[in-house]
């Protein structure tokens, strides 16, 4: 990836001597910050804004390790082949008219993708925007020409969007308003070759990049993706476009881009410790937090609030509720600092309204109270609010160093005149104190901050990161043959679509998940003898291989509580298979909870376990989460906890609690199935009953194919 | 109120000659635009910026309708009488130092609060900011000098503020961001008289105001908030201070307010057709969208989005989603006007990326793909994205024509330079046509405006309103006497605290409430007999006066399926009761849902009756809602579908859907029953168990008191 972002020499491939001309506006942006060689190419120049211009590629003397392109689509393959030629190994395509653009421009892009498989040259794009690194002044694109001087702010947010439009367009917009510094912004486009993980895992080892932020619509590598994130502490914020059923349509006719299921893709990026992003300017207001406090992850979220009006400090308190932090209760000595400059009536709480105070002491009162609030041990982060009309922060170089010294991240509020507010701002940046006009977003960057974890293990993915597959496949931790019978591997192995219920339930059994006691039986007889030794009732069923719908097919008859039932129902079972079937006689297991397991084959994200509430709380909650196998007990901990309703787990009106232990075992247990054995597309264990707090599986179905 | 908001002649009573006291700020601001008569008081002066200056409020020549008092606090009260003696009828006390600073102040409160009581005078404040009304170019403020001067925009939104601090400051940012344009600003400070339901009357009358913002802490009639609230069809947006437990703490402390019941207050706005707001320059931009489009109410939630970017299409798209709109799908014409101008490639897709026709037939194609919008029935809105590198909407005006020709509601997005992102802005503004820079945010109020519904029978409320009581007394629809037989409205009428479970449901029942089958016996043999009668099993319960935990409490018994039974738990219950209690025999009633219903009298909106989930359900989901008593079949039946779960009311996994109507029926019964009886504090009908689809009481519990 250095080539594309640290070249000797670049090639610019349909650079224009015309002004406002995209090929020109690439040439005059490399001209003002590229410090290597630059070398035109356009056969119909021989010097562009005195630069000797080349009629080809292949006449470009050393050194030279980029090329850019941007001629017309119908050409780029064959310039590609000439940089192959020349000893280039990366292009960034800027030109459009590829994949996004109908079957024409679908096969100009497969053929790209052929000649990189071929030949091994790195490229970016097409239908990009290229690269803009504020550290080194590269502006590799035809992003707005004197990008440097419409006051682009260098700072240590780097940016990586799927769209070509959002990577020029709200890069300017954020240049022009001044409102995030800037590291590194890359534009992906239709990603031949380089994609959101080869992006991703250069920006984590860039120095100058504090947090990177990133639009996607589609995650091809999802794993790889995961695996990247879990490899850094490095904060990572994604806007993933296409999670609501509207929004994927839209995806789908945008780009060729698989928008995957919004809950898998939310699940795994929780996972990863991803913070997820809902819009553009939010995005990037919480990466310039998190880049601000990239180290505070594990410490608590007990905010004090520092306002010069009650009504914004009652906003303020109701925003803290709701992103899940807390008002910090003050300690001992706050409260008599605070108490020495309000006045008397007034007690020490926490919003701390200071405008009393600073009417009787004046600034003095702030900074006092401001540093009780630095020293108290029930602090963890201090939020100000700033306005026109009285104490404006005009210190807040001081503020910010008081807060540093105490390890209390700052974050700050301001309303007032355009003139303040600018100016404010502009010294909050200086000081690395994230500062926002609206209370919302105020909070919700600070909790993004607060609420972060340290990454579990990071170091340990660190090492497996440089074997992290490209392929998206799965390391195996073992085989259908290690962890199954003969018999059931070789099921495993050559069966296609649903096993039935009792065959799925032996291959879970085997794995080591609790399954409900069973038998089939082959007449009336058996049918009553082995209801008995189950105990009354009895549940008892029809298999039929591929029927995966027995309840509506009239297959399953609970509360059968006599021998004589249990025969009768053998022989209409029987009869109502026309032969075609098995009887399956059942414990009928009485539960204090039913849930739902399972396991998918996601094409971005390969095999993820499910775990949710069953029953009717699934379909009117819909509380369900995913996790990407395999799982550790960690991970399965953890799947477990994300559901919303896991007061249900603890003890609900006298039931015991359920045994998290057992139950996050049978989710390891289904993913390390899967992970063994590629075949299995799909579980179900619907329902996963618990029973005096051990989770059992009463009905499952294992799904084959190749 | 005409006295306070267009007098004819003012006193300034504390007015100042030295530059910079708020004395000097106010009468400035007078002379900056008030027409009329300006009379600055101060004993020290005999003139002021060239007027002539009075020693006291005595002198002051006529007219004079209105006084400012600028005076320190313990000087008001006396001021205040002066004024009365002066004939002057209303006075706006702009002065702090009083129920917000401790006993002193509270006292001298207390003191105007009882000037007003005895002379009639009205009294605006204390500790506020006063008013601003921009149509007439006042300013009786001490809020910033050269208001108008600097950028003030008039429009249609009108603003009140329970935080003097956010009345000016945030007026200020308003004014200089040209964020949105203003009709009328209202401080209300400490309301010893004019409170949020006086101003919110007056400007529900006010021609100027298109819509109504209001920042409120506390709401102190809040039934005749509501009424006022149902009397008009004019859009009112409350941002409510105080909603979470630590808002409500923050708001405690802040003001002698009460923050009220999160939920409640949240319902009760709800029900009036007030729009919530969570920020404050949020509740700014929902307001202008109303005041821009009030008159959408009742259309429908279709929204196509024209944008450049495919990628701020697929987050515009899922923020449709959220926010409870859709995307349209487009008629056979648009399909084919889209194709006329669309590359062949291209599908006729919603959101429309116009990107690709643009570079095709240049700005044409915007207008061809938006008059086509405008004219297709599958279309009930429309949202423009406008970026700096393209297309930016300059002829926003024609857009904005040919959109309200169609009388479809226009929104923008814009994101680029700050050059072209405020000449848009200014543009956009002075079309009426609503203009955001973040996606969430237009969305946001794009659905605002388009999930308004009318007010039913806002007509029939406005007969209403001129008698609606100031004390926030609800009319009684009838009496205990009416309502229940003799002996039963004996007990409420003398009765104290909680009622038993049999007494509680005889008074629902005489309601025409539904409840359960049951028979208070005396013996055991009575029990056992009874039992049979109503059918096995059954349950039992000793009834103790006062004792509403009887499952704690051991005194219930489920399951009772023998005549020995039915004896043996009589003996027993009679037994732990130790005589002082009743034994119940209650039909045992399996449903298939679990309700609660209730009423509660809170403080500031007076009885409300409450509906929601019950059981297990209830304590994961807390999924309960609130409706102000007396109820309407329409409002019972509106709350019903307020239940977030209401899908679980529509017949599930094979049970019969409920009957709404019975349902609504026994909501109505207990917002009847409370209206008329107001020693009813408290009811409590705990499980309501839907059975064969109707809504049976089961356990209730009536409290009485004073």
């Amino acid at each position: 990836m250095e080539a594309f972002f640290n070249p000797r020499g670049i090639a610019l491939i349909g650079a224009s001597a015309k002004a406002g001309r995209g090929g020109y506006r690439i040439l005059k942006n490399l001209m003002a910050g590229f410090k290597g060689g630059i070398y035109p190419v356009n056969p119909g120049n021989t010097e562009i804004e005195g630069l000797r211009c080349y009629r080809s590629v292949l006449e470009v003397p050393d050194p030279v390790d980029l090329a850019i392109v941007f001629v017309p689509a119908a050409r780029v393959p064959a310039v590609v082949r000439e940089c192959v030629q020349r000893g280039i190994g990366a292009a960034i395509i800027e030109s459009g008219g590829f994949a996004e653009t109908g079957e024409e421009g679908k096969a100009l892009q497969a053929e790209l993708v052929a000649i990189h498989r071929e030949t091994g040259i790195r490229l970016w794009g097409p239908n990009c925007m290229g690269l803009v690194d504020a550290a080194r002044k590269h502006a590799f694109s035809f992003v707005m020409e004197k990008i440097w001087a419409e006051g682009f702010i260098t700072g240590k947010v780097s940016l990586v969007t799927q769209s070509g439009f959002l990577a020029a367009g709200f890069l300017i917009d954020l240049m022009s308003h001044a409102s995030v510094g800037i590291a590194k912004a890359c534009s992906i486009g239709n990603k031949v070759d380089v994609d959101e993980c080869d992006l991703l895992e250069y920006l984590i080892d860039d120095p100058h990049t504090g947090a990177i932020g990133m639009y996607l619509e589609s995650i091809r590598q999802g794993r790889r993706f995961v695996d990247l994130c879990r490899s850094t502490d490095k904060p990572i914020v994604v806007l993933k476009g296409g999670k609501s059923a509207s929004g994927a349509r839209a995806a789908m006719s945008h780009t060729a881009s698989l928008a995957g299921n919004g809950a898998l893709v939310g699940a795994a990026l929780a996972q990863a410790g991803v913070v997820e992003a809902e819009d553009f300017h939010q995005m990037m207001d919480v990466c310039e937090a998190l880049a601000s406090y990239p180290n505070v992850a594990g410490g608590g979220g007990r905010v004090a609030v520092l306002t010069p009006s009650g009504g914004a400090g009652i906003v303020c308190a109701d925003f803290i509720d709701r992103f899940g932090l807390c008002l910090a209760r003050f300690s001992p000595a706050t409260r008599v600092a605070l108490a020495e400059v309000f006045p008397p009536w007034m007690p020490a709480a926490n919003p701390v309204d200071v405008w009393p105070a600073l009417e009787l002491h004046g600034p003095d009162a702030y900074r006092k109270a401001f540093d009780a609030l630095c020293d108290d041990p029930e602090v963890d982060a201090i939020l100000c609010h700033f306005f026109a009309l009285g104490f404006i922060g005009e210190d807040i170089g001081a503020l910010a160093g008081a807060a540093r010294a105490a390890g209390k991240p700052l974050f700050c509020w301001i309303i007032g005149t355009v003139e303040v507010v600018d100016r404010v701002r502009a010294v909050a940046r200086a000081h690395g104190v994230p500062i926002y006009r609206e209370l919302r977003r105020a909070v919700e960057c600070m909790a993004a901050v607060l609420k972060r974890r340290p990454r579990s293990g990071a170091t340990a993915h660190r090492v497996a990161r440089d074997g992290a597959r490209r392929d998206g496949a799965v390391a195996c931790s073992g085989s259908s043959e290690t962890m199954l019978p003969g018999e059931l591997a070789g099921v495993v192995a050559s069966a296609n679509g649903a096993l039935d219920e009792h065959l799925s339930k032996r291959i879970l059994a085997a794995c080591g998940i609790a399954v409900v006691e069973e038998s089939v039986v082959a007449s009336a007889e058996q049918a009553a003898a082995r209801a008995a030794e189950l105990g009354w009732p009895v549940v008892m069923k029809g298999l039929v291989p591929g029927q995966v719908h027995k309840t509506e097919m009239g297959l399953v008859r609970l509360g059968i509580a006599t021998p004589e039932q249990a025969a009768g129902e053998f022989t209409r079972l029987d009869r109502k298979m026309n032969g075609a079937g098995r009887v399956l006689v059942q414990r009928q297991l009485a539960g204090e909870l039913e849930l739902i397991a399972g396991l998918v084959r996601d094409p971005q994200f390969g095999p993820c376990v499910m775990f949710g509430l069953g029953g009717v709380m699934a379909e009117i909650l819909r509380d369900t989460s995913f996790a990407l196998a395999p799982l550790g007990d960690d991970d399965a901990l953890a799947l477990i906890a994300r559901l919303e309703s896991q007061r249900l787990l603890d003890g609900f009106r006298g039931a015991p609690a359920v045994d998290r232990q057992q139950l996050a075992g049978v989710l390891v247990r289904l993913g390390a199935l899967a992970s063994a054995c590629p075949r299995i597309r799909e579980i179900d264990v619907n329902p996963l009953i618990v029973s005096a707090g051990r989770a059992i599986a009463v009905d499952a179905s294992v799904i084959l194919g190749d």
